[in-house]
C-alpha cells in the first residue's frame, strides 16, 4: 500500500475526533442511525462485534454463580411512583406508552384504546425485578438471589450519539439480593472486577476501577462504583457500573427474609450493567484513520483470506490452495473458541476488498494470489502494524496464527494502556488543573489525579471547565494532602476529566 | 417411588388440560405471570431451555448465509400507514407510545413530552427492516440480503396464556431479499424447513409441514407456510411460520436493485420466525402428569446428582465419589454440545430435591447414597420412564450416558409421533367429520385429514365448530376428491383441527 498521508477515514482523529467516530462507523459499516430518532441499526459487523461479548461475558455471568432470565419491557407507572429516589433519576425522559390500539380515521392511524395506567419502556428494571423478588425471596434459604438479563433499554435522549447514547440501547443486567451488606458489598465488587477483566482482557481496553464520587451515583444506590476508559481524544468513558443499592430497594419493594433464627430482615441488593456503548468504547479506543481495529477476541471475523485473481483459473487454484489452510486454521483455537477463519469470494477487485477489511478492522488480513500458490506463501497483513502484506510461507502462517492473534490483542492492549498512562498526570495546583482543562487540546485532552476534599463548592468550578469526577481509583496512596481546587485539607486522590 | 396413582402435578392432563398446563408452569418453575397484564416473566429454567433452543437455532440460520442485525423497538406510525394491508391484520392491538417524558403532579407522575409522531412498539419488523433494506440494496450485488435478528416483540393479547399467547413475547425474525421469485420461494421452504428438522431433532416435537390456506396468510403474504405439531389434547399448535412476500413489500417500501443488464427491478423478499411459543409447545407435547419432560437436547440441566446424606460426612464421602465422574461425564457430547452436568448439594431433604427434578423434568435424575458409593453404583432415574431409580455401575453409566440422552431424546420424540399418527384421521363424510369435532372430546382430540374445496362458504360450517385449516401438507396423494364440507369437488387434502 502506498506511503502516501492519505488516510481511509476522512477526516483524521486529529482534525475532527467527533467526524472521526462517525466515519469510521461507516467506513466499517457496524451501524448506522435509523429513521427512529435516536435508535439505531446494529449492521452484522457491529452485532458480530456485540455477540462476542455477550458470548465471553455471558460466561463470566454464569461462572460466578447468576442465572439468566427475563421480565417485562413494560413496568407500571405505579411502580416507579413508590420509588420517589429512583424516579427522580430516571423520571425525566422515558417512553410512555398510553394506548393499546390503533384505528383507522381518514386515512390516517390514531391511537385508540386508552390504557389506564399508563406503562413505562423499562429504562433499567431494578422496579420490575424487585418486585420479583418480594415474591420469590421467603427464607435465608433463597439467598443469596443472583439472577441476570439480556436486554433492551430506553432511555430518551436529547442529544444522541450511535453506540455511545441511544435511545435504545442493548445490555445486560445483573440483580441479586443477599443476606448481609458484606456479602451483597463482596459481589458488588466481584462483579466489578469482572467487567476489569473483561474490557481490560477481551476488549483490549485498560480502565481505571474505582468508586463513583457521591454526586454521581446511581439514584438509589448506596455506592456507585464504575470502570472508566481513556478515549483517544483523552476524554473518558464510564464503561460498566455495579451498584451497592443497600436495603433502599428492598425496603421501598418489601423484599425480607426469614433468618435462621425466625426473625425477619430486609434484603441487601444490587445491580450491575455494561451496554452496547461497549463498542463505541472499543472504536475510540483501537480505531485509527484507517478504519476499526477490532481486537481478536472479539473480531467476528479473525482471519479473513483475499484471493488475488487476475486469469481465469485462478480462483479455482486459489481455492484448492487454500481449503486445507482453512481447515487447519479452523480447528485451532484462541482465547477458548475456535478461530473465525473467512475467505472473501465475493465478486469485487481484490484492492476493494483488501480496504474494505482494512476499514472493518479484521485482525489479519491475508492476500494470496497465483504467486503465493506456487510459492507456498500468503502475504499477511496485520491490522494493528503497517497496512502491508509480510510475504510468509503458509505452513509457517499456520502454525503461528494463534499467537499472532495474541500478539495483535496483547498490542493493542499496550498501546492504549500507554496512552492511558502517559495522559493521566498528577497536578498539585488549580493553575496546573486549570492549564490541563482549558484552551483547544482536543487531541493531547489529559486525565488528572489529584486530591480532592469532595466539598460541594468544588462541583460549580467543574461544571463551568466541564470536568467530572470519574471516579476515586482503588488505589490510593492515603497520604493527606491539600485539594487540587479548594486548598482544603483532602486524603482521597480522584480522577478528573472531560468524559462521554 | 411409591406406585400410588397420585401425581405431582394436579389436576392431570385428563382432568382439566388447560389447568394442568398452569401448574406444569408452576411446578417446573419455568415462568410465571407478571403484574404487567399479558407479560410473563420467564425464571431460569424456562429462560435456560430457550438459550438451548436460540444456540441451535442461531448456528443454523448461520449455517444458511444469515447474518444477525438489530433494529429499532419502536417503529413509526407513518411506516405503518404505508403499509395499508400489512396494517389491517396488525392495527387492532398495538403498544402505542405517545410520550417521552414523566413529571411529578400532586405526587402522581404523569405523562409529558408528547410524541409528534407516535412510535408502535414492533409486533414484527417488515416495515422498519423493509426501509432499510430499501438504503442498503442498489444493485444486483447485494443480494440476496439475509438478516435475522433475535427480539422481543410485542401484540397486545386479550386472553394472554403463558408462552403460547403473550403481549410481549421473544423471538427470531429472518428478513431476506433476493433478485427471483424462484430464489426467494427457495428461501421461504429452506427455511421452513429448518424449522422443521430443528422442531423435529431439537425439540423431539413431530410437525406437519404446508402452506397454510389463503384466509390464514400473514397480511401481505403471498404465501404462508406453517409446521404445525399435535398437543396432547389433541389440538394444534402453529409452531413456526415462512413467508414469501412476493414484491408486495418491496412495492410499498420501494426496495428496488439494478440488475446486471442495467435495468431496474424490485426485490422479492420473505421472512420467518418462531417464538419463545415454542417453550409452550415443548410443554404440551412432552410433560406429563408429574411435571415437564424436557427433550435432552434442550434441557438445562441433563444429569443432576442428588446426594443422599444422612450422616455427618456423608457429603464429604459422595462428593469425593462423584467428582471424577462428573469430570467425566462433562468432557463428553452430545448433539454437539458438552454434557450439562449439575450436582445439586442445597441443603434440602434428598426427595425434595429428587421430586423437584422430576417436575423440572430433567432427562436423568441419579442418587447417589453412602451405600452406592460403596457399591460404586449410582440409582438412575430416566424421566421417560417409570421414576425408580435402577441401579447402575458408575462406571456403565459414564460409558453410557450419552447413548442414554439419545435415547430419551428419540423416546419421546417417538411417543408424540405415535400420538400425532394415531390421532390423525381421514375422514370422508361431513357427518364423520361432524362427530370427531363434535362432544366432550377433551383429551381424545383429533386431527382430521381430508380433501377440501377452500371455498368460503365452508368457513362458516368450520367457525361454528371453532375448527380451523392449519395446513395443506407437502405430501398429496394428488387424486381427484369430494369436499368433506362441501362435498364439491376437490383435490387438495388438509388438515382440520381445533388450535390455540
Ligand atoms: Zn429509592
Ligand atoms: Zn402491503
Amino acid at each position: 500500500m502506498s506511503k502516501a498521508k492519505k488516510t481511509a477515514v476522512t477526516p483524521t482523529r486529529e482534525e475532527n475526533f467527533p467526524e472521526w467516530y462517525q466515519q469510521v462507523i461507516k467506513a466499517s459499516d457496524m451501524a448506522e442511525n435509523s429513521p427512529v430518532r435516536g435508535c439505531m441499526v446494529i449492521k452484522p459487523w457491529g452485532y458480530g462485534i456485540w455477540e462476542s461479548i455477550q458470548r465471553d461475558l455471558d460466561r463470566r455471568i454464569k461462572e460466578t454463580g447468576h442465572e439468566n432470565c427475563y421480565f417485562p419491557l413494560f413496568i407500571p407507572l405505579s411502580f416507579l411512583e413508590k420509588e420517589a429516589a429512583h424516579v427522580e433519576g430516571f423520571a425525566k425522559e422515558m417512553a410512555v406508552v398510553t394506548h393499546h390500539r390503533l384505528v383507522a380515521e381518514d386515512g390516517k392511524l390514531v391511537p385508540s384504546g386508552k390504557l389506564e395506567e399508563p406503562l413505562v419502556v423499562r429504562p433499567t428494571s431494578e422496579t420490575i425485578i424487585g418486585d420479583a423478588f418480594a415474591r420469590w425471596i421467603q427464607s435465608y434459604r433463597d439467598l443469596p438471589m443472583l439472577v441476570n438479563q439480556w436486554a433492551n433499554v430506553v432511555r430518551w435522549e436529547m442529544r444522541p450519539r450511535i453506540f455511545l447514547r441511544t435511545a435504545e440501547f442493548l445490555w445486560q443486567e445483573g440483580h441479586t439480593a443477599h443476606a448481609t451488606a458484606e456479602e451483597a458489598m463482596e459481589e458488588t465488587l466481584r462483579m466489578l472486577e469482572v467487567y476489569r477483566v473483561m474490557s481490560e482482557e477481551v476488549l483490549a481496553m485498560p480502565v481505571i476501577v474505582g468508586e463513583k464520587p457521591a454526586h454521581e451515583r446511581f439514584p438509589g444506590a448506596d455506592k456507585t462504583y464504575s470502570i472508566e476508559a481513556m478515549m483517544q481524544d483523552g476524554k473518558a468513558l464510564q464503561a460498566g457500573t455495579s451498584h451497592f443499592l443497600g436495603q433502599h430497594f428492598s425496603k421501598a419493594q418489601n423484599i425480607r427474609y426469614q433468618t435462621a433464627q425466625g426473625g425477619e430482615e430486609f434484603c441487601f441488593t444490587t445491580s450491575w450493567g455494561v451496554s452496547t456503548r461497549l463498542i463505541g468504547g472499543v472504536i475510540m479506543s483501537h480505531a485509527d484513520d484507517n478504519g476499526l481495529r477490532v481486537p481478536p477476541r472479539i473480531a467476528p471475523k479473525q482471519i479473513v483470506f483475499v484471493p488475488i485473481t487476475r486469469a481465469d483459473g485462478d480462483e479455482a487454484l486459489i481455492d484448492e490452495f487454500l481449503a486445507p489452510v482453512v481447515k487447519e486454521l479452523s480447528a485451532q483455537s484462541f482465547g477458548g473458541e475456535r478461530l473465525r477463519v473467512h475467505v472473501d469470494r465475493r465478486p469485487l477487485a481484490p484492492p476493494e476488498k483488501r480496504w474494505e477489511w482494512v476499514k472493518k478492522g479484521a485482525p489479519i488480513i491475508c492476500e494470496v494470489g497465483p504467486r503465493d500458490v506456487a510459492g507456498g506463501t500468503i502475504a499477511m497483513i496485520r491490522r494493528d502494524g503497517e497496512l502491508k502484506g509480510q510475504i510468509t510461507p503458509k505452513d509457517e502462517f499456520v502454525a503461528r496464527a494463534a499467537s499472532i492473534l495474541a500478539d495483535i490483542q496483547n498490542s493493542l492492549f499496550t498501546q492504549a494502556k500507554t496512552m492511558l498512562e502517559s495522559r493521566t498526570v498528577t497536578v498539585k495546583t488549580k493553575d496546573e488543573f486549570l492549564s490541563v482543562f482549558s484552551g483547544d487540546t482536543t487531541f493531547g485532552r489529559k486525565f488528572v489525579r489529584a486530591k480532592w476534599c469532595g466539598d460541594a463548592d468544588t462541583l460549580a468550578m467543574l461544571d463551568e471547565l466541564s470536568v467530572t469526577v470519574r471516579n476515586v481509583p482503588f488505589d490510593q496512596d492515603g497520604a493527606p494532602g491539600t485539594c487540587v481546587l479548594s486548598g482544603r485539607p483532602a486524603t482521597q486522590e480522584v480522577i478528573f476529566a472531560k468524559s462521554y
